[in-house]
């Protein structure tokens, strides 16, 4: 048994109930975070709430309460299900009314779920992951992280049957980030990454190994890069909330490197294990 | 009190249940249809259902049974309810299971739920309706039709906010559709529409009207047009289930020949009336 968070209460999951007029079941009218739980702490969740307060606002959708009392909540829910190693998911939809596509009216209030997973374990995964490379047919607002996912979905699956764990998506040539990561390449020790814009999502894993490049001195290039280039990378490398860094050892069954984790990518993944709310030797 | 459709059982709407881990919850991971019910009776309801299964094999979703049931489904449901004009709305996504991207395993299968709604009468739109236009920021696959509608969502809200019935959507300078309509331009007797193809939804209402051209030997030009010839179009009306045939009178406050619905939509309008399944005047 695990709690869930539904809008200002806890209740047991199997007390959980969506209505079916919900808009983020008829339209996907919402927005979410994941946030990582790490030695039971949860990591940038400031910065996650932030993040999905803003894209709440990009959607014009006003949530009943504010950033500091939906970090509060998500920690007693981490706490309550004694949440060790996971994450917390959050999500937030426009509410439950009569299906129209317009906003609903007055009185129509937002319709807040979390729930937490929990890890057998954190260890830094087994092996380096492969990619596939999959057209990125999203929609023009990869900015606001939005429950329509079907192209995500799609692309995701596309790479797990070709034996990969992740899609890397471009569009008119140039790779923007994963189906649910960002994306780095080095090469003759500079670090490659699409900017901030409209066509990706400003993960906070990426501004946390932003933040981590400026500290150790290490130079960065946010420009667009052409698929063609990505495979003649030095190292290339991924980053999520529940996978923080991710080695890359190949790229449509093209080896980058020599196919292990390059020395770029293992100083910054030991950057990001100093920034963890508590050093895993004490976990 | 309303029966909806859940799976292959009717039950009642106080009884309808969603998981909140429903694919469609998480992410839009699902396909619909919309069915106008004149006179008790469902309009095209063999294409209609025939989209939701191409829409479902487009997305790699297999229902659990096939199209003839479904409508017989639906129908009984049509009738249960005792809808005379309305609309039974269908909607499919691909189950129940614990959020990750790619597609669940073994065991898990689609979630099928359908309601009616039942109209005051049938009549047509009291007056013809002004669009705004808006950047049409979708994916680029709106050939399916999806429960990813964030972005149809938005797009009318805007319309609505600016005093408007519709979006009228432009990519890239050319226009495309509605939010949640095709859209038809007439200049010198020849009407002007979108190709089918991956930018547009290939509506049902848009291929009656095909076929109602081909009868009455009305010419039309399935070629993109830029949104700034669109003000200068002779005639101009949007197709949907909901709403047949409806006359557009101005287009960013830019009035469209004198205003009103002008002799070629007229001329459709009747033919599409034709096609419905019992004549207005017996209903």
């Amino acid at each position: 048994m695990s709690m869930y968070l539904m809008n200002d209460r806890f209740v047991k999951d199997d007390e959980v109930t969506i209505s079916i007029e919900d808009r983020g079941y008829y339209f996907g009218d919402g927005v979410y975070e994941v946030i990582r739980v790490y030695g039971g702490a949860m990591f940038t969740a400031e910065e996650h709430i932030g993040r999905l307060y803003e894209s709440a606002e990009k959607i014009r959708m006003e949530l009943p309460y504010g950033e500091e009392e939906m970090i509060a909540k998500l920690a007693r829910l981490v706490a309550d299900n004694g949440v060790k190693e996971g994450h917390v998911y959050v999500q937030a939809t426009r509410g439950a009314a009569p299906r129209v596509h317009q906003f609903p009216g007055e009185g129509i209030t937002p319709v807040i779920t979390a729930y937490t997973k929990s890890y057998p374990d954190h260890a830094p995964a087994a092996e380096p992951a492969k990619l596939k490379s999959a057209a990125d047919i999203r929609w023009l607002r990869c900015d606001i992280k939005s429950l329509n996912l079907l192209a995500n979905v799609m692309a995701k699956q596309e790479a797990f049957e070709a034996g990969c764990t992740e899609a890397l998506l471009h569009r008119d040539g140039t790779v923007t980030e994963g189906s649910s990561s960002n994306m780095f390449g080095v090469k003759d020790g500079v670090i490659h990454t699409h900017p901030v814009s409209n066509f990706i999502l400003n993960g906070i894993t990426r501004r946390v190994i932003m933040q981590c490049c400026e500290e150790l001195g290490q130079p960065v290039k946010e420009e667009p890069m052409a698929l063609e280039d990505v495979y003649e990378m030095d190292e290339f490398f991924l980053s999520s909330t529940t996978n923080g860094i991710l080695p890359v050892s190949e790229i449509d069954g093209r080896k980058i490197g020599d196919g292990h984790p390059g020395p770029v990518t293992e100083r910054l993944m030991a950057a990001f294990e100093s920034k963890l709310p508590e050093p895993i030797a004490t976990r």
